[in-house]
């Protein structure tokens, strides 16, 4: 049985490898946006998927942080998926994203966990009305390194989110 | 203008696009879903986009027939997906799926148009309440080569839904 701190214990592990891969993106100069897929079936919590979003560096729509981490798992297991974590290192203005939301129901991932919440999002109320347990953190680093990227490349933010900057 | 029969002569045109891809994909051994975006703003439509499911070609999760052709239209202006109709050859058991509806959300294309509908789906509720036009054609081609798939490689097909074979 895990206790309560073990829980955190998986979601710091969980987190700190989703901001990997967001730094690492933004190191490419691409957005920071990172996420995991963490089984939490076993007796350890296990990365099964980590990735990010490939909008610049592949002229990706379709690999956000959440989508990258599915791809990069490749083919799993009902099983996996259903007794698995994604986390992910942004909910600023639109994410998860419905594309990132429907992926997750798609394969019944149960739990998200994002990094910050400075905007509020629209898709949390489709995830909870479908029973996905959604937790905010408020991880300073991810936070400074979306704003910092917002503020110097606010065209590549709103394009990602399917808008043009207003 | 465009009158109802050029819309019908558009559409034929999408779907067999989208129905090429299925074929494609069909004949490598995998998933035949395929899927097409094409441009309606100007003054002949314009295929951006095209692809097909590669869960067996490319282990991928998240390559659907419509994610698919996304990544091959790559970094679209809003504008264009703002006047754009997702052709997609299945609407099976529970396609467009959610993480594809979310897709088609997230870049508000405005119409899908689905190949086949034996089966009912559950996200072309969540597409209408969002103000997507959803139409259905009756293409015996789309049918037929679904169905040999799902009877041959049941198990493939579950897999890619999230589901085990029941
Ligand atoms: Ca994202
Ligand atoms: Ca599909
Ligand atoms: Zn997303
Ligand atoms: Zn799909």
């Amino acid at each position: 049985m895990r206790s309560a701190s073990a829980t955190t214990r998986a979601d710091e592990m969980g987190m700190d490898v989703a901001f990997a891969n967001a730094k690492k993106s933004y190191d490419e100069g691409g957005l920071p946006i990172g996420a995991a897929l963490v089984y939490h079936g076993g007796e350890e919590p296990r990365v099964v998927g980590q990735g990010h979003n490939q909008r610049i560096q592949k002229a990706s729509p379709i690999l956000h942080g959440e989508t990258a981490a599915l791809e990069n798992a490749g083919r799993l297991k009902p099983e996996v998926y259903r007794n698995s974590t994604m986390y992910t290192t942004l909910r600023h203005v639109s994410c998860p994203c419905s594309m990132c939301t429907g992926a997750i129901l798609l394969y019944k991932i149960p739990r998200i966990v994002i990094g910050e919440n400075v905007n509020f999002s629209g898709e949390e109320t489709l995830l909870r009305s479908r029973g996905v347990e959604v937790v905010v953190l408020e991880d300073e680093r991810c936070k400074e390194l979306m704003g910092r990227y917002v503020r110097e490349k606010p065209e590549e933010w709103y394009e990602d989110i399917g808008e043009t900057v207003s």
